[in-house]
């Protein structure tokens, strides 16, 4: 800003605000120079950097580095090139709808990425493809997931050839626009509950939607408000029969519903569409609502894999009941969990980063006529930044395997499979979004009041995540379908059923998990043992098994008197607990796999490090319980504690090698308070100096 | 929105954008009926209301409502009655600004609310204008907090008679717009580190102000981007001296330093002025970067009260050290950490009302072939909720009390008071403003989807709160100023000193507490002995007894080897743990003191019950440390838990009434979501149906 400018004439300026915008943005997306030849880095003069790992980035980098990195840089070469399609930190609401659908052209059509190609074939690249426009720009994200996983995948996964003869290229091209309505104003988690019909009328081969009250307004829909030619829309199917009701519900099925002209753009006759509004974040994405009123659509509309209705209205389906097609339909929307199982770690990987290396350059205070310390070298800083870094490997490496599993589950539909990918998927898109979502407020703490400035992307990353813990399945509910799983489980485990892979833990040792612990080893404390990746699950599966045995004797205990939903839910607090419990069981099983799979040994002994943080650390936060029960002594209570503090600040010390790992692209972590060398001389330019 | 609508002619009907989004806040502000007569509100048809205690609303909410209501209504009605001052959902940050600073002008010159006067005389009413501002649009309350609290504040008690004949009426009445300039770029928390240099001329008998740095450029200062015409701003005093050095660096003082020419607007000569840009929130408020070039300013500019220079360049004061003098200094703003402390728990209160009142009315599953039962029916919903409504009566009365003391220390400038009003404000505004900004993620949470609709004001609370942690302190740096003066309390305690009247239960119970747990205490488990105030103390005030102990034998041991300052670091941890332990026994005695003092029996027991949730919910939180040391026997941690789960579902019953005890103004709470007889009706009128 020149500083003779006055307050008046800078209404005159929009020219010079738009030019000063751009310049910005390119200053976030012109690469820099790597990290580490910075003295700052390096200037760790309060906490001296005793028995430093010595970590081998290149090699550390390329074991964390996912499969699909080519597609990643190819999205992120042709945004670097487009500012007219980079998202500038202040933007309007309309504009910004905008701009995403330009952005979402762009990539579809010039940079030439056909994402439902993946999404049917290849899903791990589709997410890849997800993570990297997301890291962009998350209203980005969620639009291509609402086209593609949502709208595209209930076309694909729900419908038929006929479906897919007629829709597949249009989705994919964008020529078709579409939404996916399944939420209602008085229903989101209980979409047995929706209320919009679907009645079948013989006489002209049609279905006539109709939405019979408010509360069945559609909420929420993506791609509604503005850019939505079509909508899957989620409707009870209603039969016209012989007998003296009239009618029969078949429950709920999806339906192809066009909105608009496809060349007019006009809503078309019975449909009604408002605007949701600005929303918290993710306002790049253009949410509505949608009320029916008697609109008709042809009987092939009905997406029919698992029901169909024939010319006579006669119902047919290869599933027996309503709850199994429930089921089903539900179960093919399961990918859309593991994108934001998967989406969510690159947030808190950006998230992490950020913070990590502003901390590293930030100095304040320090010994008395000393220069002062990075604020890393404060114990409470590494206490809020540390564990956290730790949680994003072990994050990271979980959802690869979910990533796996999903798409082994998509080649060879195998049933136990589809289970477990079912519970995974649930279970870590609950725990790893509520765990960004705090981390992202942490972050922004952990960096003061730079961390405040849009510019920063704390902001618009924790606003637009937000919604990452109530959408595709609120977490409370998620966590509960774990719970209910494990329940199954163990029910099967003394019946002598099969027990699915993630936990078949359960099977091998909850006899011993069960039995009291050991008074002997509830003492030990060495730094060996509590390093001892065996402890370690031992300590996490314990507290499992303790509370999967427990809840059920209270289940059984309470349904006496209260039914079995006032049972459940006087035990909900404890089911919540044994839900995260084993989530975490799971997570801590993959990182210690993957510790001992990495084949280069100084990463190995990084990786080794920080699974061990992320193991003490997860114990002391629980302590309580362990203490309850004498697993822990009180002298191995505080040991544990100890320990973790110290790896905390041994992680401290790689921490710069650790976020230069993940390898992200420079113009999405750089903000102007992370910048290296010349320390914040990028922020004051930003600002204008 | 028109059905037929689209997306061509949506750019042309701003005109109806703005009517719209004026009806919207119409709708907002317009009061509704009380609630209680609705059917949703009662619908508990899972959880039975068994033993629900009866609440006199009426005589709870007079104990609850705040002495200075009154002014408080006079705003909320101005505001009411004038729909152009009201903050629109979308607006951009420059006609935020704008809008901002005519709500100011609104405030001061049309409803003749003049806040300078109160910051001197009625502190508590100065808040009480701040809460309410702030509650409409937390800018307009920040926006108000820098002219008066901080521009004016530093005037009025940095300065002289002289500068409050000269500024008090300007600054009153907003015809001298002002600015705090205290940070600088390389320097937030470390004030004493500030590099900004005022030197002395003693030919021309000025200061010459100076920015030696890019890092000592003054940063997120308020109001200096547009509005400000003045600056108090902090920097080294230079004198010259007559030895070999030259010069003598006197230490930081602050200076009135015109930035604007009063009539043009103009920026004055030599100083630079740039924009911080967008920030999370408070977009209202518009900070800028300030560069000083040789300023120069009239010696009378040195707000001369703790230190002042005569015209032949000797430096006097009635303090003997820099030290003392900063002290000094930095002790007269501690009037803006009671605001944020104050203001925090009113952020709270929008945020709990909203979240609770909607998680009564909504409704999402239920027994097989039953009605839906409300979402607080779920105990997880409780869990989430429940404690943290009695954390904010909890927190209510706590600033309450912080809110008399610091009146009463301004009145009578008492030495003892003003050290207890330093570490109390320090220590409950960092942890109030800490639990407020994770609590209304918790409530967008707990709202679901609709939560994130920004009309519900989930977002901008947040956003706009979310710096309440850093500004005017860091938390962490404040909670280890507490920590400090516990130490020093401790020292002195042991050396005969007097204790100050927050923590004298260190000097009553320290002997006590500091001995070995009683086994046969420990294990009682009756919900008597629980519920009794005295257990509950205790039970805090041996935590922090303990953690005090232990953490000045450590301190001991470790500053042999790594000085104190690194002996402190290595304790950090410990230090804040032992901090916030303080500060939660001095909610809870102010807590146990505010029940005790009510004076209508059934309000008493309401109050009782939430009490009693706040004091064991918080004990279980901590279990592990109670178990460590045997305090609680695992009998009695399974009765704690298990009572406040109880508890949780006891306050359940009463939610309703004590969220309308807090008597918010229906316009500040009625989110669209939690609004009250046909369920959702205003909603989807507001999306438009």
């Amino acid at each position: 800003m020149n500083p003779n400018q006055t307050v008046e004439d800078e209404s005159e300026s929009s020219n010079a605000t738009i030019t000063r915008r751009m310049q910005r943005l390119s200053f976030h997306l012109t690469p820099l120079p790597p990290l580490g030849s910075s003295p700052q880095l390096d200037m760790l003069t309060c906490a001296k950097a005793n028995n430093k790992l010595e970590v081998d980035q290149g090699s550390l980098s390329i074991y964390m580095r996912g499969k699909n990195r080519e597609i990643q840089e190819k999205i992120f070469e042709f945004f670097n090139a487009r500012p007219d399609l980079q998202t500038p930190i202040e933007i309007s609401m309309k504009e910004h709808r905008e701009l995403c659908m330009r952005q979402l052209l762009g990539l579809v059509r010039e940079a030439k990425v056909k994402p439902l190609k993946y999404v049917v074939e290849d899903p791990a690249k589709y997410f890849a493809i997800a993570e990297a426009v997301g890291s962009l720009d998350m209203s980005l994200g969620i639009k291509l997931g609402v086209q593609y996983s949502l709208w595209g995948g209930s076309v694909i996964n729900l419908g038929t050839k006929k479906h897919r003869d007629k829709y597949f290229d249009g989705i994919d091209n964008l020529d078709y626009p579409g939404c996916f309505a399944m939420t209602e104003l008085h229903h989101g988690s209980n979409v047995q509950g929706l209320q919009t019909t679907a009645t079948f009328d013989p006489i002209t081969d049609e279905f006539v939607i109709d939405t019979p009250n408010d509360g069945a307004i559609k909420w929420w829909i993506g791609n509604a408000a503005v850019h939505g030619k079509f909508a899957s829309v989620f409707a009870r199917l209603i039969l016209p029969t012989h007998d003296s009701k009239g009618v029969s519900d078949m429950g709920v099925h999806a339906f192809i519903v066009p909105l608009r002209d496809l060349n007019t753009h006009q809503t078309l006759p019975g449909v009604e569409i408002n605007d949701c509004g600005h929303k918290v974040g993710l306002n790049g994405v253009d949410n509505g609502a949608l009320r029916f009123r008697s609109v008709r659509i042809p009987r092939d509309n009905l997406l029919n894999r698992f029901g169909d209705v024939s010319r006579d209205g006669k119902y047919t389906s290869s599933l027996p009941t309503i709850n199994k097609r429930f089921a089903a339909t539900l179960g093919e929307l399961v990918g859309g969990r593991v994108g934001l199982a998967y989406c969510s770690v690159g947030v808190l990987k950006i998230s992490v980063t950020i913070a990590v290396r502003y901390s590293l350059l930030r100095q304040q205070f320090g010994p008395p006529k000393q220069p002062e310390v990075s604020i890393l070298d404060y114990q409470s800083h590494q206490h809020k930044l540390m564990p956290m870094l730790a949680s994003t490997y072990a994050f990271h490496f979980a959802t690869q395997y979910l990533v796996d599993k999903y798409s082994e589950m998509k080649k060879t539909h195998d049933e136990q499979l589809v289970a477990d990918v079912h519970a995974l998927s649930a279970g870590l898109k609950s725990y790893v979004t509520s765990y960004t979502a705090k981390s992202l407020s942490t972050c922004r703490e952990a960096c003061g009041g730079h961390g405040y400035a849009a510019v920063n992307r704390f902001g618009s990353l924790r606003n637009d995540h937000d919604i990452f813990q109530t959408f595709e399945g609120d977490n409370t509910v998620l966590l509960q379908q774990v719970a209910g799983d494990l329940l199954k489980q163990y029910k099967d485990k003394f019946q002598g059923g099969p027990l699915s892979v993630t936990w078949n833990y359960l099977r091998e040792s909850m006899n011993t998990y069960l039995s009291q612990p050991n008074p002997v080893t509830a003492r030990w404390e060495s730094s060996e043992h509590l390093r001892d990746p065996k402890f370690q699950l031992d300590a996490f599966r314990y507290r499992t098994s303790r509370l999967l045995q427990s809840v059920a004797a209270r289940l059984r205990k309470h349904s006496k008197n209260l039914g079995s939903f006032g049972a459940w839910n006087r035990c909900l607090n404890h089911l919540l607990t044994l839900a995260e419990s084993h989530i975490e069981s799971v997570i801590l099983a993959k990182f210690i796999e993957a510790v001992q799979n990495c084949p280069d040994p100084r990463s190995r002994a990084a990786l080794k490090l920080v699974c061990d943080l992320y193991a003490l650390d997860r114990i002391w936060k629980d302590i309580g319980t362990y203490r309850n029960v004498d697993y822990v002594a009180p002298n191995k209570a505080k040991a544990i504690h100890k320990l973790a503090e110290y790896l905390s600040f041994q992680v401290k010390n790689i921490a710069g090698e650790l976020i230069d790992a993940f390898d992200l692209p420079p113009y999405v972590t750089r903000a102007p308070i992370a910048m290296q060398s010349e320390a914040y001389a990028q922020y004051t330019q930003h600002v204008g100096f």
